[in-house]
């Protein structure tokens, strides 16, 4: 088969130079938070190779790398970007670690509270992530508060957390009335959310680019944002050809459904369309007409 | 093909008797803690029935289900195990969630605390559960803490929980220097890991054993041991020639290296073997002897 | 929490009166397949169960079912999706069942060749589906074929399928030069792709409808997309609000890129614009104009 | 943490010199199949990295590499095996795809028979490999055939399979009463499971390991064995520690059920016992006095 020929050349490792310029690097997230990659397997190349096998000539009218990647990407070809990998190590409060794990299409080792102690080391928020409760999103922040009542936020959180340390460090400890320590798995939880943990993380490509698509997005919290924007700066480097598909056909889309595509197309025709007859919700529709530029009461 | 005439007959749901008598019921674990099934497909049948499709008149020597449930389980013919399914309520305290979560071939909806307002519940151990840390064992529990000194750690967990909850109230009430509630996603942050949460958990009787394997471990934390063991109560009533196999041939099988077989064969050939020419560590060694009852410096 | 409350009374299964309609049902697809349910697990009601519990008060506005579910598909919830199982028994060609075992996340016993014989059962394509390689889709079908040249392919089909039955059988049959027969995992070897297996196969309502997008699409081959279609009408019975969410926002939906998206938004604010100046492809252009009935020219 | 201060230094990949000597280097499997390795990341040392950040210092008395990949390996560790990760380059038949495919952790990209045209390659079992249906095992093969029975079964598996080539070329082609090429996504179904395609296939080391387990066992067909032994290879060069722990611990370890426990602890106090009151059924008696050297009817 016409795959064979071109492979017998293919004895080197993929390389991505601009990645093996910041390996190990830290690159701070939040107070005290880091991602640094540890190792990765491909690049832009080796999607396109893993294409070239399943499609064999029927990729010979996409010779360019970077027409074949987004030809994949915008046609939901996700088998190649699984053949490239990566590893990171991460230091990031539990509570975005929570919201982190529950991506499964990956590889994961924690540090283990119950083996080792606990450094001190929590998030605090800074003053411009301070907000109020949304009164239309559920789910988010509002407004951002006032510098004074932010400030107040930051002592009474950090008063909260020191606190909670230095009960975790009596109970580790010998000494008082007990002549032991108490087990680390135990004493571990009183320690809150904010609390730091790292672990090393692993996942392919095509999953890599799930997780940024959702915690890029606009429902994702602040806070996994940040880890989120870090990354996506190291795919950038990583697979540049990748990332810009993946920008143009994913992060910038829009996605319209059937009602949608409708009112667009009779916009398109010079029809008077009213969001009662328009068949999309209030919300829908509000939506739709932020996105084209159109009065919602038209 | 032979599997078509009985397949046709089928007609009805697989139902557990037993299971249904306990749907919805709260069993509780821990002080605040529960697990209840709200839902389930298949049972003992429908294993073997699947395995009927794969094998065909394969199984014909093993028309009783017993047998054949023995004989798939211990012969690691794990898919027929993955046909029934089992959907639970659980709710369970952070840190034991962070543990139970890293079970990857299961689905899960939790209640979150970007949304809604926690309550004020969180686990604190009774006396029986607070001991020291392990001498011997970097991730466990060794003595249990005389009776007084215990008393002293639950005081001080229950009060650290008290102040971390107190602080969290005030950042989502209104009122004060500020006028509006801190966004909630925000005000968590100060809530320690103790803290109850709860889950939907959906995932198949493959992976249930997995879980049941690992959790149910001496390895395993004493308290996500206890969901664990409610957990295998469940599973006993549910399916109870699978729940028999695991216990026969996982839960207190007996596994031997390569070395380990080799010196058993020995003794059983009255042969005289020390340690260091076992090829066995001295842990492994040790392991082995008391096992089978024997001295260790035999 | 809130969630508790309504739970207390949710002593039953989930059930679906129009999927128990059909339980165990054969619905024929192309000459000898068919699919029928086995067994299920949910509804559209346990999708709404799950996601109560996950978003608490945050779904307070939205108590009507099928306002959540809506809601829910159009914003990549699909954890809610996953709650809900189901369970077929398909007997399938051998080429078709590659395809679809591509989706790894779902269970399957599939008939053993090693274990038992093989019925003579393969798949000739009815003249309808008998066309001409297609000369603009490198891995698709063009123009259907006069009526005697598919006489003429069905017939060699058909032919070349028995001759290698008949092999099959002489290889699986003792006598002549063997005394004995050869063993069945070896003989199956000269069977056609085109021959009929069949398998049990279970999955969540979340990955099957990714099967249906990805094979009800215009790239899937039209064998697997008849198996689709006849599963969309199953799923249609079984959790119809979830469907017609499906089919509004997911299989008849738009997506623009961000280029796709500057386009349409000049249109509409009357611009004139070239396929060379609009940053999209020829094909992409020309894919963008016949979605909104414009002429490729404009 | 005092994972961190190692960590820094650490700003190379991962490499295994004797992996990089054979990269891209074809090994033959079966008549004209292949497998190579494309691309890695990660080794042994990868795997103790990866323990040490979940351990932190509880791994201190497990300094050594070998014996802490013992230690994890020997006691279901398995996350860490995660973090290592190979893609090779497959040539194999269908049918032993169609097996190897179940191993769903993994990534794939397969020849498309849709878009290209298949090479006229096609599985002959050489004369050693030729035996007639098992007695005893209702899935393997028994004896050998003679020579000459041998002979004549290779030949008749030959023609069919050219047979039906030759019927696959006449489709593809245009000429005869058809003006055009049948489309190859239709053709291709008269082609044999023994016909050969190719694939890139990516997996942790884990899961690699799990397919190593039940792919190199003796209920596994021999054909997929040969695989499985040519990437046996491989990792022993790749991961030498883990290779040689997983043969001890795994591949010639000894499971001993609840009950088997129960003999071999009889035995080696002395007792006579007798299969009927061993609770073990017949297979499972005559099994374990096989692996303990002793006669069956003791």
């Amino acid at each position: 088969m016409v795959v064979e020929a071109s492979h017998a050349e293919m004895l080197e490792r993929h390389k991505s130079a601009a990645l093996d310029d910041i390996l190990g690097q830290q690159f701070p997230v939040l107070d005290h938070g880091f991602i640094r990659v540890i190792d990765y397997m491909g690049n832009d190349e080796a999607v396109v190779q893993a294409a070239r096998v399943s499609y064999g000539q029927g990729t010979r009218n996409l010779r360019d790398d970077r027409a074949l990647i987004r030809y994949l990407l915008s046609h939901s070809h996700s088998t190649p970007f699984e053949m490239a990998e990566i590893k990171m190590h991460v230091k990031l409060p539990i509570f975005v670690a929570r919201q982190w794990i529950r991506h499964r299409t990956a590889s994961v080792n924690e540090y283990s509270a119950r083996y080792s102690l606990m450094d001190e080391e929590f998030y605090i928020p800074g003053p411009a992530a301070i907000a109020e409760q949304s009164a239309s999103n559920r789910q988010g922040r509002g407004q951002v508060l006032a510098e004074e009542a932010a400030g107040a936020v930051m002592e009474a959180m950090e008063a909260s957390a020191k606190g909670a340390f230095a009960e975790y460090k009596r109970l580790v400890a010998e000494g008082g009335d007990r002549q032991s320590a108490v087990a680390r798995e135990l004493a571990r939880i009183v320690l809150p959310v904010s609390c730091y943990t790292q672990w090393y993380w692993k996942t392919d490509l095509h999953n890599l680019l799930r997780f940024l698509e959702l915690r890029m997005g606009a429902h994702a919290q602040w806070e996994i944002r940040q880890y989120a924007e870090a990354i996506a700066k190291i795919v950038e480097r990583w697979v540049p050809h990748t990332w810009q598909a993946f920008a143009d056909f994913r992060l910038e889309r829009t996605e319209l459904s059937a009602a949608g595509t409708k009112v667009v197309r009779g916009w398109l025709a010079g029809e008077e369309i009213a969001q009662e007859e328009s068949g999309l919700s209030q919300r829908e529709w509000d939506g739709l007409c932020e996105r084209f530029g159109r009065g919602s009461s038209s």
